[in-house]
């Protein structure tokens, strides 16, 4: 069954070895791409869940509860299951032994066609994504859709690689006296256990699928726990996946939505004796609690950071601002790799464009902001709007930090009266302030912090991003030594770097199958999405032998 | 460098992969493989370090300690440095960074090369293991030697093939309107950090190995923290590593050497906060205990267990139980690996040799073990000597655990007076005693349960290893279908299974490149000795990335 997906797995562990460009899912929202009608479509989808109980039916179901708002203003009204946890529980564990005996090929090719039909569903899950996280539709389509599946195969992939890098039968013949010893010997692919994603409230699917993906490929059932703000688009991810698995004969169960009203689910799951694998995104105090109390489970977390830009010189004064401009406008700042600190030397850098003092900078990039961000119909489809009043109270908290640069501005979004929208504010802190700077503000929050000289400033990113971490670093200089030094700092920080972008490649964004997302070589995250470190811990390797 | 082991290391992967039989150390301890006057070398080195400092110089040496004394009752009397904890440490970071920037292949093949000289020095090691575990030569040689040595290739090979899984560079090529996006990207691996092994009593070298160089390869500087009743062969292992890394132009401070006399090193290296991996062998206290609080570090334990055996017919009746008396005896049980619990039906069971009564079994087993250690001086080349007193404590007391079977027997060694040997005692325990035969008995102990039926002993086989872990299990049925069933519960219990072996294959014997050690998914072990997960965690990729 699914066995027309071969050739994606086939295509997608090539591309997880090679790295270089690939992408299974088209990340343009064009008819020409999707079909006619499709965005239409999709729309009409999205539309049909407001205001209802939402269609998914598993055992374990108590009452059924719901309060997502959009960030645009608009109540969703959207009920779901609240689960009966040792039901949801007890049902995922008696559809583990079918799972793990249908084998590591069939888990995939069944996992290729999740990922296959919530392709199809891009526009329905795009509307869905822009509801809940106050994306703009573009970004909301291509980070909640075809990045995010990208993302799912990627993880698909590395852990087939990994489940099938040694044969599953041997036959053992060593040389003895008289006749060779002989055995047969029979591998298996055994999971864990049952295994917990935690969804975070701005990226629902992109950051909740390669965990889903990675631990149901591995042979673990899935219990989904979206965040509460952030609910219809991973209830449409189960809705599907419980689809594909019963028309191919499992146990729909192996996928699972827990929705909470409160607080409180994620512990409860996430410390079950039965549950034993977890991931999460989200803030670093409720990661840290995760990996000191879920102590019977496998902790993948991903936390915050201080992504810092270290500024040298340029050979692109203009595509540099331009490139910043844009990073830290994207969503207003709300992705875990926006940058946050701007290291630059107080007596300025070298440009193409000649010397830039460092108020020339700070002038240089507030400028590029509002230009960038000057039209109020486009800057809403940059921005998108504030996802929720923790992001807004820090951004108007934030002119208090020190000297400020560049004000936030509200913008009223010309179709959604109701929603919350918000301009980056930049602000200057001194390089005394780490205690400001040395942590994360998240949300459209930047801090241009002078310092003594890149080497300095360099220092400053090692200390920073080894105690606190950090999703992405980045590095503009017109010297090879100096781009080695940033490489070798980052380095020693365990961060991912960016150098020189002036184009179309920005610094918070990744791609699948090529640019890894965080290293867990720092306190930001434990492991990448993907590598063979997210996957390994998923499954054992359960032997049998017998004399032939 | 060391380019000569190129093939060697290609060869372990293709092992890794196809897990066939494949050995890169000949086992055989004979003139004809290892050259005419090897063993005699060996020995004359081994006695060489008597009484005397150890050979061997490292940074933050405090004062020269030591105590071990062999199970065959002979003070050996050298003296090792004692750690200044700080500067060890220390002298390890600074050795990281030209480490990992040698990359992965120059780090397998300096690996290899530390094999492979250690490899050479089989005689002398052999006599170390010899006296510090107890075990008998031949066993030494094996076990402490080729064995111990293929473990540790397996374990480069898979370090090496998980870090270079994916490319280590690309080109990365995104269509855009105008023009592509081009990035040059480079990946690189980085190490977690300083990495501890602390090793065992009665495996120093097969047990640590795997951690050894699966950190080692993956860059981590390794400080190894040997038993304190068994330092002597990691101590000549440290100093070969420490030579070889000399040789290659790095600094021999990535492989160290910490030794106590009293207690607590162990606690204080692994809760030290520039500790990033742990890899422990021993007690399931203990294992706990740094699962717990070495909160720093990714840790790796191999702990207690209730290895077990299920009976149910056999098509060879003397095969089984020469085969389990086998088991039973060498170095007289004192195997993470060696059976305990052997589980039998109350009413008996067939064989090729008619219905055996459950009583006939336990006679037929006796008589096995009786035969089998008939002759002193053959016996204690099997059984080997009592390694600590603990363990002789243990079996003194078994008796009083149930019916005994068969009485243990005091052996005199013909060559050692004050050796200390002791052949199995074999305990009837009624199958409600689970509190008994539920928990681990470290040493010649087996207890032989009467249980309602095969069905019932496979739910005692899955219920206490579920709880309690195993490294081992068997069964011996001549039906298909309770073979089958007895893989199904193996699986559900997470332990490696082998099925009716009559010959010179033992339950208690894994062999490198195909068999695994361990599971990871019953508490036993946290992973298998060696396999993805065991290599996975101890290593990031970072990544940069430029226009190209």
């Amino acid at each position: 069954m699914f066995e027309q997906h071969r050739e994606t797995l086939e295509k997608a562990l090539s591309a997880i070895a090679d790295r270089g460009y690939w992408s299974a899912y088209p990340e343009s929202p064009s008819p020409r791409v999707y079909g006619e009608g499709a965005a239409e479509r999709g729309k009409e989808a999205f539309e049909s869940y407001l205001g209802k109980p939402f269609p998914i039916e598993q055992p374990g179901t108590g009452a059924w509860i719901g309060g997502e708002r959009s960030p645009y203003g608009i109540d969703l009204g959207v009920t779901y299951p609240e689960p009966v946890i040792d039901d949801l529980i007890a049902a995922a564990r008696s559809a583990l032994p079918a799972w793990r005996d249908a084998g590591p090929e069939r888990r995939a090719l069944t996992c290729v066609e999740i990922v296959h039909r919530v392709n199809q569903r891009s526009f329905e899950l795009a509307n869905a994504v822009q509801h809940t996280t106050g994306q703009a539709f573009v970004m909301a389509f291509q980070a909640g859709g075809p990045h995010a599946q990208d993302r799912a195969l990627e993880a698909i992939a590395y852990g087939y690689a990994a489940m099938t890098a040694s044969a599953a039968e041997a036959r053992w013949e060593k040389p003895a006296k008289g006749d060779p010893l002989v055995m047969n010997k029979r591998f298996t692919v055994v999971p864990k256990g049952v295994a917990l994603v935690i969804g975070c409230n701005t990226f629902p699917t992109w950051n909740a699928y390669p965990g889903l993906f990675a631990s149901l490929v591995t042979g673990n059932p899935v219990i989904v726990k979206p965040h509460p703000r952030a609910v219809l688009p991973l209830a449409i991810t189960v809705q599907i996946a419980r689809e594909v698995l019963a028309e191919a004969g499992f146990d729909p169960a192996l996928v699972s939505l827990a929705v909470e009203e409160g607080r409180g689910l994620a512990k409860t799951l996430a410390t079950h004796p039965d549950v034993r694998v977890v991931d999460f995104t989200g803030s670093t105090e409720f990661g840290d609690w995760l990996e000191q109390n879920a102590r019977q489970a496998l902790v993948h977390t991903e936390k915050a950071g201080v992504n810092t830009i270290v500024l040298d010189s340029t050979g692109s004064w203009r595509g540099m601002l331009g490139n910043l401009a844009f990073s830290l406008s994207l969503y207003s700042g709300q992705m875990c790799t926006a940058p946050q600190n701007i290291l630059v030397p107080a007596g300025g850098i070298e440009t193409d464009e000649g010397h830039k003092s460092f108020d020339e900078v700070a002038a240089g990039l507030a400028a590029a902001v509002s230009r960038l961000l000057g039209d109020d119909a486009k800057a809403v489809e940059l921005t998108g709007a504030i996802v929720n009043p923790d992001v807004l109270a820090r951004v108007d908290a934030a002119p208090s930090l020190g000297e400020v640069v560049l004000e936030s501005r509200a913008i009223k979004h010309p179709s959604f009266p109701d929603a919350t929208v918000r301009t980056p504010v930049i602000v200057r802190v001194d390089p005394g302030k780490e205690e400001v700077f040395g942590r994360e503000h998240f949300g459209p929050i930047a801090f241009l912090v002078p310092t003594a000289s890149t080497q300095e400033s360099l220092d400053v990113l090692r200390r920073t991003i080894t105690a606190r971490g950090a999703l992405t670093a980045a590095a503009y200089s017109t010297s090879d030594d100096v781009l080695d030094q940033a490489e070798r700092a980052a380095l020693e920080a365990g961060v991912n770097l960016s150098c020189n972008l002036t184009g179309g490649v920005f610094v918070n964004q990744s791609a699948a199958f090529s640019d890894y997302h965080g290293t867990g070589a720092n306190p930001a995250a434990t492991a990448s999405l993907t590598d063979p470190g997210y996957v390994a811990g998923r499954f054992h390797v359960v032997q049998s032998r017998r004399p032939a």
